[in-house]
């Protein structure tokens, strides 16, 4: 019998109603004549209070500590979902992460999935349960209860699907899906039908979270294609799956606009080899994290170099870079924080030319100023005034038609 | 290095307050040169809210999924408890049952120990932790999770004692100790400084619960000393132990006072080898718990049986009584709801005679009838009219100088 893994995030099972009515959607599947197997996050916000409790106890709680503590959460939820689902009259049973052997590596509070037992499960299945696991957990070969850290839920869904061999796993959250732009910015976004995992990762890395990156590399690397639906409704959500021919007849698959970074130019840094290289290092030191890099040679010996920063990390940057300035000694440096970076994704642009042009064009006809560039193979991105980001993703979104195209 | 088992209760671990106060003991008990184990209870009322979370979701929730459930109280507090040691100097490293391998039978929500592993806690300890163990779980040879229902912490506690060959096991709680009375009936009462495990095991029997009934069987079965003391304070508590001829000294430890039962007498039994039998085979199919028996034969071919039963099952004991009252041809009934049970616990009455008579001529001269009498080697019960009771025990607790001596 085929095999599907759904996931619940923590606001779909916030309260008694919400865990019934995901109980209900589990055994609407299990009566299709699949086997199920859920993994359930921690119930609404009680990570957060968890995380309050150790709080009051000590202002640095031991990452071994905080696991053991953390990973109640989800226990919680499995055991009350079983419940649900046996009220509902269906045979279910739960389990712990550690019960059923997902094995991670020792780094707690981030632990990886180094591999699983599937033995309980199908031996569950075959008796005819649905099978509840907890997400976000895991255990070392030495038996210390781990936990996967962000999107470790999404995760134990992904690797799950993966070594049950599932049809498919299905993420569900609040939202519909993927949408072609952020629809608080740009008010006629679609939905997207089919994206490829290239896409959703350049696209998260842009802001744009529906799931966390390392779930989708994992679904990436064994190829487990990963539905995000809406608990909510029945609508279709979007499938993340890997690269057709026919998703390259797409140019641009979405548009995201990220206005959390700022821009810091150092000007008239003498112009030899290994000076950008000490500038970096020593902001990679700092912990400091680099988006957009652009260097221009003005005068004979010295070039400009800009970058743009996260600006949660700004103030760290600017200390490191007015020493570094110092030491190397070059001239001024300034800083904006009003940039906004607007970029198009889309696995088409490989194949198709001119798409760069056309977005510049599209943004100089609203007399919107391209202030950097930067471009990878399925992605371009471009800083802008940050009065007008919100105007240019409306453009750009309108220029390359995808409020129209049924995708 | 000695061993010392402590476990502390629910409402000593109820907030981060109490929760540093428990883990200052501790590190006070670790610093006298000593190993130290902890066991604790979930955190205040959390056992309740999680019974009313599974309530919202089935009133009949399965066994296994509410060991699930339950378990992660527990799991909550060894984590912050860790995290309080932690956070006042000293090492410290949780577990749960089932890591521990505290290997219990199937039987879900009252699972019995059948063994454990000490092998990891021995190791933590070796490397300088306070161990902290989460009370009330353990885990079946196929790797479920089950609980030991109540009083299953102290059970942990006791039997991790024994497997670790404690030096002793420390049952925190709020009361000081053992009375020789109930201080709310009994102003005078005194705390009792050593107990033998055979009288705890009598009164806790005549409702003078400080301690589940299972926990001191395990440490009477592997000899394990338990002190009961306050974890408020350092005062010394109530020893519980076996006997020694020393005890035998004192011919009454405590007098107890029950009011929860009530008593039924039924006339004119037909005075016929097996009547008796019938009677109360009925009575126990139909799960009534019956105290005192006494029968007496009055007429040549009669004889009336009286007996007790607990308050909240009479409704039920009477149904079965009428109607094997009408099987037996028996003659009428009667029930009085209004009686108290008084009684006195002392391992030296075993050595002294004349115990009942001073006890029966202290009840006489405050002018209280005997309704029912019942002996045990190291117990005496008398069934008084319920008006009475508080009375009676004040007098007898005066009567064998429990009030004044040095116990």
């Amino acid at each position: 019998m085929e095999i599907v893994v759904q996931k619940y995030g923590g606001s779909s099972v916030a309260n008694a109603e919400r865990i019934r009515h995901v109980a209900g959607r589990v055994i609407k599947e299990k009566r299709k004549g699949r086997h199920v197997v859920v993994v359930v996050s921690a119930l609404g916000d009680t990570t957060d209070e968890l995380i309050e409790l150790a709080h009051q106890i000590t202002l640095k709680p031991s990452d071994r500590e905080m696991d053991m503590l953390l990973s109640t959460g989800e226990q919680v939820s499995v055991a009350l979902l079983a419940m649900a689902i046996q009220e509902q009259g269906e045979k279910a049973v739960s389990f712990t992460g550690p019960q059923i052997g997902i094995l991670t590596d020792p780094f707690h509070t981030k632990a990886r999935i180094l591999g699983m037992d599937t033995t309980r499960i199908h031996k569950a299945l075959r008796a005819g349960n649905i099978v509840v696991v907890a997400g976000f957990q895991g255990k070392t070969k030495s038996g210390e209860i781990t936990t996967l850290g962000r999107g470790g839920s999404d995760l134990t869904a992904v690797a799950l699907a993966k070594s049950l061999k599932a049809r498919h796993c299905e993420i569900y959250t609040d939202v519909d899906g993927v949408y072609t732009a952020d629809p608080r910015i740009v008010a006629d976004a679609r939905k997207i039908d089919v994206i490829s995992y290239e896409e959703i990762l350049e696209m998260a890395s842009l802001g744009a979270k529906v799931m966390h990156n390392r779930s989708v590399e994992v679904g990436k690397k064994f190829n487990v294609p990963i539905y995000v639906r809406n608990s909510r409704h029945f609508k279709e959500g979007t499938l993340i799956t890997k690269e057709s021919k026919q998703m390259e007849d797409v140019t641009v698959r979405g548009v995201a606009l990220t206005e959390d970074e700022a821009k810091i130019t150092l000007f008239r840094v003498p112009d030899r080899p290994g000076i950008a290289a000490t500038l970096f290092k020593r902001l990679a030191d700092a912990k400091v994290n680099i988006d957009m890099i652009i260097q221009n040679k003005t005068e004979t010996k010295t070039t400009d170099i800009s970058f743009t920063v996260y600006k949660e990390e700004l103030r760290k940057a600017l200390e490191v870079v007015k020493e570094a300035a110092r030491d190397l000694k070059a001239g001024n440096m300034t800083c904006d924080e009003n940039i906004a970076k607007i970029s198009i994704v889309g696995i088409g642009m490989r194949s198709h030319s001119g798409i760069a042009s056309k977005m510049f064009g599209a943004l100089a006809r609203k007399k919107i100023n391209i202030d950097m560039i930067s471009t990878s193979e399925i992605k371009i991105s471009c800083v802008v005034d940050g009065k007008k980001g919100r105007l240019a993703a409306q453009t750009i979104h309108k220029e390359f038609g995808l409020d129209k195209a049924k995708r």
